[in-house]
């Protein structure tokens, strides 16, 4: 089985420090004062494709062998995995071809098409959409690219950890939203090799808890919907490779509700003038559930992404 | 007098780097869709202190003379000039005083306190607050730090105008908000020494047309109010140093209303998923009129700053 290592986030840094822009780590005093530890966020959001995504995708298809190159790519996403292929696929001339459902986010995929890539709208959700590269990988010779079994997305993902570990060498504790989890599968091989003692916590949406589940009742738990949000936590399926990383290494994982995730997007432009998607607001919303636990030490939280539409922020804007 | 010159522009970038991340140039595919010309943003809302001031700052207090920063400056401010003296005279170790109005906007006030500014509450404006720094200047020894009349803030500011040439070396036109005047100054000195035929154009408010009056009537004109959303804008007087290079160097400045400001903070959401307070998204605003003029060209738009209240926020949020 493919596997994910330390040395693997390690090579991926050189390559995504060429085509990407390092992201700031930043203290914020108010938002400190408030959760009673020293409150530090990382900016995923500030990344070209607004999501921490693109970082795995660099990494991949500079990994991609030579032929399959020449042959192109075809994923399946409802958005910010979408976006870093298209980005990284235009990098390297290499034809990217995005599978999404019905009724997926018009902005979303005009962002996709924009970064390049060749949209095709299938099935009714993710899974029905995943079905058809399966088809198009064997029609067309095309690379399927699988958003949550593919180590060098989770290399490339992973130097975000590494950036914290430079920025704050003191760090003791980094809260990770959880959905697919490439991200926290990075930070847990990144402080095993760095630091054993830094914690890495968890943030699952209460709609959709399907690892928080298996981790928690120590079996494969599938949920039927997951209704959130936070899209960046919606998955239904834990899959093998995240999952036996983060069941092995992780220290805690909680849960936060539709109302937590809400204010948690208020609260980053209220403390942080930063646009946060409802993943990345998840871990400041879980931060205050943690102010006791956390009290007085240096904490990291990563704003995963800032990929939120106008209709969904107008709502979060006006029901407080 | 004391003059603004590349000279001094290239010799604070070294300085500034030192203590500031450069700030993403960013290519908007949708938004070029939109105005019919190849849009770019300068993120200065990414900077530490959620505005580009900062860079000012720090160029500002690293050329203090010893003796000056020993004892502590002084400066009277409404927000972002604040938290950029704050910042900058943290990090050297110099006592930083901020003068502002009674009723300035508490967020901003708990900012620079945050930055590790001493906060006097003085005066109905922010006229009325710099008469306390000339009292303090005489009567605590503090140097004072008027906003508009220092170079070595203008030539701090205009490091941002040095990276946009190096990241997009065929630039064709820069769209800049003048409030006091640094940011523009700073563009149009640039320019002039990199590539005159490069265009600067200037955005002001309907509501607080001083500058863009007085370079129109060829007369100084200063207004009895400037009630505008963006308070970065929000100047009644042009000051003698900006003004004369904005006179000589501007090639066009243009006046937006406070509802074009508002659609411009929504536009930054929709396209860019930054948050920029009025002044930053006035560029946007700016440059929807300007659609026909700059068809097919290369347009930057300098995203100033981020440093937006909820209140006002919620207000552009719901109108809409």
């Amino acid at each position: 089985m493919k596997t994910v290592s330390f040395h693997g986030i390690v090579a991926a840094r050189e390559i995504v420090n060429r085509y990407l822009q390092r992201t700031p780590l930043r203290h914020y005093q108010e938002l400190s004062e408030q959760l009673g530890f020293q409150a530090n966020i990382k900016h995923e959001n500030h990344l070209i494709t607004g999501c921490f995504k693109v970082r795995g995708g660099i990494n991949f298809i500079h990994n991609l062998p030579k032929d399959l190159k020449s042959r192109g790519v075809v994923t399946a996403t409802r958005g910010n995995h979408g976006q870093s292929i298209a980005f990284a696929a235009t990098q390297f001339g290499v034809k990217a071809t995005v599978v999404v459902p019905y009724g997926n986010n018009p902005d979303k995929n005009s962002a996709m098409k924009a970064f390049g890539a060749e949209l095709i709208e299938h099935g009714k959700d993710f899974d029905e959409a995943l079905e058809i590269c399966e088809k198009l990988q064997i029609e067309q010779g095309l690379y399927y690219i699988h958003p949550c079994l593919e180590p060098e997305l989770f290399h490339g993902v992973g130097t975000y950890s590494l950036e914290i570990f430079e920025d704050l060498p003191d760090v003791n504790v980094i809260v990770v939203p959880i959905g697919g989890g490439s991200g926290v599968c990075g930070a847990i091989t990144v402080a095993k090799a760095i630091n054993p003692n830094v914690k890495i916590i968890g943030v699952q949406a209460e709609n959709a808890p399907a690892i928080y589940r298996s981790w928690k009742e120590g079996r494969h738990v599938e949920t039927d919907s997951c209704d959130t949000i936070a899209d960046g936590l919606a998955t239904r399926v834990p899959f093998s490779l995240p999952f036996s990383i983060i069941n092995e290494g992780i220290d805690e994982i909680i849960l936060v509700s539709e109302d937590e995730i809400r204010e948690g997007i208020r609260n980053a432009l209220r403390y942080t003038h930063n646009l946060a998607e409802g993943a990345a607001a998840s871990t400041i919303a879980g931060a205050y559930k943690l102010t006791e636990k956390l009290a007085g030490q240096k904490v990291v939280m990563i704003m995963s992404g800032g990929n939120i539409d106008m209709e969904t922020l107008k709502m979060v804007m006006t029901e407080n």
